[in-house]
Formats: C-alpha cells, sequence, structure tokens
C-alpha cells in the first residue's frame, strides 16, 4: 500500500490528518472539504501515489469516516493503512513515524486534513524539522477558526513548506493529454467540481 | 509569578499590551478581543507560562480591566505584574526593561492586546532589535484602523517576528491528549469557542 | 513578428496562455480575463513587444479565441506565432521550447492566460527551472477555482517569479508623457477601463 | 523647507506623488485618500518632516489640490516644494532627482499618492536602485484598480520597500507621551479619524 517505488513523487506520500466525522462535523465547511480531500485520495491512488490516514484517539473518537477510506480503496479490497496517535503531530508518535520514516522511507509528505493550526501545523513543523519535504494541499485542509488556518499556513510557508491546490500538484503529475490516466484524471476533477 | 523556570517554553512570557478599558472601548471588535484575550491570558496560566500587563499612563487612563486580571490570577490571590508605562514601546521604558530582561530573563516574548500599528507593534520591534524572539499571538491583538494593523502585522513578520493563532501556541505546548492539563485546556478551547 | 532586436524589453515576449473559448467559458469571469488580455496583447503589440500564442489540443479543442489574434495583428494581415501543444507546460513540448529559446532567443517570458493553477503554472515553474526571467500579469490570468489560482500564484513568486499588473508593466515601457506611443497607449488604457 | 536638519528621521523627506485634482477625482476612494494624505503631510510638518509635491505635466493637468498645501503650509506663509514632472518616476526627472539627492541629501524617501502601480511604484523603484531608503504610506495610497494597487505595493515589499500605516511612522516617531508635540498629534489622529 505504501510503496512508493513506482510513484510519480518518488518518496511521497499523501498523509491525510484525523479526517473522523466527530472532528468534520465541527467544521464550518465540512461538505467542501470532505469533496476536496476525496479527490486528493483518489487522484493520488490513480496515478500511483501512496496514501495513508492519522487518526486522533480512534478506540474513543472512531475511525476516518468512510468515505475516504472508500476512496482510498478504489474498489478493490486493500485496506488502507489507518495510523493511531494522540499526540497531535503524527510524526510525535514513535510508531507512526518509524512506519513513515523507516519503514516506507518517505522523503516528502503531501499532507491534508484537520485541523490546519493544531494537528496538521504540528506535523508539518515535525516534519520540516526532520529534513522532509511537505507540501500542504491548500484546498483539502480545514479549521474551525478559518483565520487562524490562514495564519498557521502562512508560518508554515515561511519555515519552508509548499504550499499548492491539489489540482495544481495533480495535473504537474499527469504533465500532458498523453498520459495514461489523463482520461479517467479529468472525469475526476469534473466529478468533485461542484 | 514571572519565573519561567517551570515554564513549557522556557524564557517565554506573555506580555499584555495596554488592555485597558478606554483603549477596548474605541476597538471595532472589542467583544471578540477580550475574548480570546482571556483565553490566552488563562491558557498561559494553566500551562504554567507567565503573564504580565502593560498599561499606559494608567494613573489617568486607569488599569488593566478587570476580567484580564482575574484570567491571570485564576482564581489564587496572586496578583498580576502590572507596568506601568508613558513609552508607546514597553521596552522603552528603563524600568519595563530592566524587569523583564534582566530580573526575569526574559528571551521570548509573546504579545497580545492593542493596538497592533502602534504599541505592539513599537514593543516587538524595540524587541527583535534586542535579540528576544518575538511572538505575535493573531487572533489577540486589535486596532482601530484594521487595514493598519494587518500591514503592521505583515512589516513585523518580515522583520523576524513569527505570528501565529493562540491556539497553535498552547496546542504545541500541551503535545498530547496524554498531557496532565489537556481535559483543562480544551475546556478553556469551548469555554471561548463562541 | 517575435523578434525582439527592437523590443523596449530585450529577449521578453508576451506568452498566451491557451485562450481558447472552450477554457474561456469555463472562466467565472470570462467577460474580465478577455478585456485585460486583448489589453496586455494591443499593448505589446503597440510597444513593440513580440507575441505569441500556445493552444491545446487545438485540432481537437479550437483555436486562440479571435478578439486575441486581431488584437496582436492590429490591423495588419500578419498571422500571429500560434504554438499547438498537448502538454500542460508550454515549455515541455520540445517544438515550443525550440521555437522560443533557440530560435527567438527569448530569456524573459511575459505570461497570461489560463488557467493560473495548471498550464499557467507548469510553464512558469519550467520557465524558471531553465533560468529564464518570468513575469506574471496579475490582472490577466484566471482559472476555474480563484483560491487555487491565488495559492498557484503565490507559489510561483516564492520560487522567483515577478507578478505584475499589465498597465504596471507597460507605463514602466513608456516611462514619461513624451514617449511617442504615450497618446495612443493611454487611448488603450481608456478603451480597456469598463 | 526641505531641511532636514532637526528631522525627526534624518535624511528622510515625505515626497506626496501627483496630488492633483484631475488624478484624485479617477480614484475609487477620493476621499479617504485626500483626509489620509491631509493627515501625512500635517504630522510630517507638526514632527519636522520636510515635505515636497510631484506634479504630472501641471501647465496642462494642474498643480497639486489646495488643501494638500494648506497642509503642508500648515497656517505659516512658506509655499511647499512643488516639482513639475512629465515623467512617471520622480526620479527620472534629472531636475527633481538633483534637488532630492543632491541639493537636500535626501536618503530615505517616504512616498504617498496616486498611482501605486504607475507613478508611485515607478518612482519607488527608481529610489530603491538608487540605494535610497523607501517607505510606503500604506493608508495613504490609491488607484484606479485596487487589485492592480495591492498587487506593485506587494512586488515593491519584495523588492525591498517599507511598507507601513502613517500612524505607525508618526506614533513611532512621537515615541512617548510626554514628546512636547504628543497632544497636538493626537488632535490630528482624531481630526482624520472619520
Amino acid at each position: 500500500m505504501l510503496s512508493s517505488m513506482s510513484s510519480p513523487i518518488p518518496g511521497a506520500l499523501l498523509l491525510c490528518i484525523d479526517l473522523q466525522d466527530i472532528f468534520l462535523k465541527a467544521m464550518p465547511d465540512a461538505g467542501r472539504l470532505s469533496s476536496r480531500c476525496e479527490f486528493a485520495i483518489e487522484a493520488a491512488r490513480l496515478l500511483g501515489i501512496p496514501v495513508a490516514f492519522t487518526e486522533q484517539v480512534p478506540q474513543k473518537l472512531g475511525p476516518t469516516a468512510p468515505q475516504f477510506l472508500k476512496a482510498a480503496a478504489g474498489g478493490t479490497r486493500r485496506k488502507p493503512q489507518q495510523l493511531a496517535k494522540n499526540t497531535f503531530s503524527a510524526l510525535a508518535d514513535d510508531g507512526i513515524r518509524e512506519t513513515l520514516l523507516e519503514k516506507h522511507k518517505v522523503e516528502h509528505l503531501i499532507l491534508c486534513g484537520i485541523e490546519t493550526p493544531i494537528c496538521v501545523y504540528q506535523t508539518a513543523l515535525d516534519a520540516i524539522n526532520s529534513d522532509l519535504q511537505v507540501t500542504l494541499l491548500t484546498d483539502c485542509l480545514s479549521a474551525r477558526r478559518p483565520d487562524d488556518a490562514r495564519e498557521a499556513l502562512a508560518a508554515l510557508i515561511r519555515l519552508g513548506a509548499y504550499a499548492l491546490p491539489s489540482e495544481t500538484i495533480f495535473y504537474s503529475v499527469v504533465g500532458t493529454t498523453e498520459h495514461p490516466a489523463f482520461k479517467d484524471y479529468t472525469k475526476l476533477v469534473k466529478k468533485y467540481s461542484t
């Protein structure tokens, strides 16, 4: 699942932070966020970029919402990797850290999920401090407090994170209308355009 | 009161600039500002970060508004430190400068209060020029002229100040749901979320 | 057509990305975009800055919309250069790359067109990585998703692109009311001011 | 008039760009702009910062609007310096350049006026390239096209210009409630606060 051997962005992994219903419900734009994250997850799967999910205290707060796991499985029986944690930073959890950095040799974290100023912020900061490349998918993030999200994102950019819309990343991977996945990819773009 | 020995951010102090009623009343978003500053002060107290208040010509303009002093005392009889000044920059006052830098060995000023383009700006600039680390709590600032506040904040960031939402700072200090103050901290977040 | 010998910005070329009706129709601000691009093209022609057009799979999606070709021809029979491609980046097409960099010795790409986060982004990024100077005309860009456009533009600026309004570029070329084209230029400014 | 010997910002001059009625009328926020520029001019005069005005082709387009000249004279008979030009950049005019740089030894241009993306932009750029310090008064600028103004200002900041609200500058000069001009200055702040 996490193999990045055949990835079009070697060493990259899309890490979806805490996409659990209990957090989603608290977002002011839950519908938009859900749609954009589903797009990013489906596009990553289509193009061969590995995907994983963190879950904050899932035994108490519940697992990742089903639409995201379904998007990652893509009609197969593959079970997406779900990584439990009780730290706000995914990389402050030794197990997750070892899974991502040691086992799967992740060198580039592509981040989406909730909340930008808390778990996304702390994960991105730890990743930057661990010399990983960090790219934040600007349309796939949310927070209870949108102004806080804007300031936290700006701070991460100043600290060295990349911030780009998901379509910009995936259109760059596709590169040309001759790419074998071009038609399927444009179908995804349209499916999630409303 | 100001001891930073047991602080989770060694050398840091939350300095609340001129939270006096006469200035608060002139703010276009006084209610929001007051709520966010109370949150930051209560969270700092809960987590062990020292807090102090500056007051502009208090003998004439009155002391810090009582809700902030109460938030800093936290039900104890401790009297929060109130620092009188007639300079716009807190660090242009020799007494305050000595109290903060010499006596309490402050190395990192976390700033909130009013007004961003005047007393907060001048204090932050003097702190940067004195080689202190400066963090502006973006949700805990205000000004009569919001566009001026935005430009002054951007200028301070370009000069080396950090700017982050208060929740981002305090969730980073808490770090994990296992932190002994986690439950009390999340109560504060909820109390001030409306 | 592409000669930059007499150009007021030596080595510069205005490259209009994919101004085809099929894409224009999908823009939320097609009228504004069309008007600003016509202005930029007419001003470039008036002031002697070469202009070229890229077209995404034109045999299938149609050519550049006629108003832009007309603006480039300026009442003459000169046929503006139209460059077909199926890559999202104009510079990922070997033919376009050779035409621009080898044949016409372009050193500075001035970019307008659609969409900012896709073909404009990828073209600008390739140009920066090829050591070209890149200037994005901020009022002459558009995208289906305006927030994505804003983030992609900000990312390009951080990577070294210049971003300026078209009037700022052309008023800088004109420089003084004594410039022989000053009156004709101000007529253009007025013509496209509504 | 232009002597900066006794200025609180040595070498600084407030240069008001093209505040002529014909341009003012075309601004979408002429009333706001006029009020803020009058404030800046009165405050500069009060605090001893020299002020000068550029005028674009005044023999044809008319002189600086009278309220600004009156603010600079401050009830005295002193005639403010009015500098005619036909270049968009004030420093592209040899006479103005000599007056400012040679005669008055200006090392720091504080700029206000119209239009941000044209004459203010070109003047600021030439000043930066001449190793002057440049500070743009963010509340004292305007343009027909506000989005263009925002982009041009951002570009100048990236090129090294400072950008600060006028009150931020002048409150920094005043520094303390003990400053002899403090009361007169706060009267100005109130006079122009509506």
